[in-house]
């Protein structure tokens, strides 16, 4: 039987692996954008609970998506919304779970439309493998190996986070 | 004192790398792809050596590049050419030095703009770190530290590899 990881304790992990990426960088020169809509609560939260100051970045990359054509707009109508200048700045890009890699790379892509970072840095709760294009985390709570057919979902309840089990859209 | 390593040491490893990525897809489904001018040199000769259909693809990313405004038009006269359907196909992308991952974020984005691969894999001789952008190679023959303000390079003479190292541009 396939156990899901706790979510909670997974984002501990997160938030000091995050915690401590921002003290490598020159202070104020840092900013978390989160990709919908796990990725925003995470940084959400992490803009919270690590004291940052101004809000942190949305991504909706809807639009973006490579097969944008066959899975057509989500249900999410959050626009992205970068309240920070992009250009020159550290970014840490969170997502709640990498898998293909294409949604890392219309993230990249959505950003690099608001400016030229000096880096960006993927941060990530699960890192389920399954990697279609050449990207990484260099920041991941832990790795889990989904079983087939199946995504893993960060959900969450007020203030608490869990994970669920789906079976992938067709 | 620094010392590069022998890039013909290099390249059998990643020879023996990509000949085995190649055996774990459907055959006559992956492409090489070489990035101008190392990475082209590279695809050529794994194609030659592996004994691969048709012709290796070569990818001119200058245009490409996020920093096309600083660097400004290399010396590089070869045009992209992508000789095989990427759509559905899995690419192997060759560069000689994985550095910030810009370059392949270029490439990436030149690779989409002739289709929707199924998967593109990174293979490169040297990952010499110091990332700017989420990405990695599945297919290394080394990782290297390389000084500060220098930049490693992959040179050939005749059909034998080797490596320079030089002043970065200013």
């Amino acid at each position: 039987m396939f156990e899901l990881p706790n979510a909670e304790t997974l984002y501990q992990s997160l938030q000091a692996q995050v915690a401590e990426a921002i003290t490598r960088k020159p202070e104020g020169t840092v900013y978390l954008v989160g990709i919908l809509s796990g990725g925003a609560w995470l940084a959400e939260r992490l803009h919270r609970d690590l004291e940052l100051a101004g809000r942190p970045g949305v991504l909706n990359i809807s639009l973006y998506r490579d097969d944008f054509d066959r899975i057509g707009l989500h249900h999410q109508t959050q626009p992205t919304d970068i309240p920070f200048p992009v250009n020159g700045n550290h970014l840490i890009l969170v997502d709640d779970v990498l898998y293909t890699g294409r949604t890392i790379r219309g993230a990249l892509n959505e950003i690099f439309d608001y400016g030229r970072p000096a880096s960006v840095q993927l941060a990530v709760l699960i890192d389920r493998g399954g990697r279609e294009l050449p990207v990484a985390a260099s920041l991941c709570a832990t790795q889990l190996e989904v079983p087939e057919g199946q995504n893993v979902a960060l959900q969450r309840d007020g203030e608490r986070f869990f994970l669920t089990l789906e079976d992938a859209h067709a």
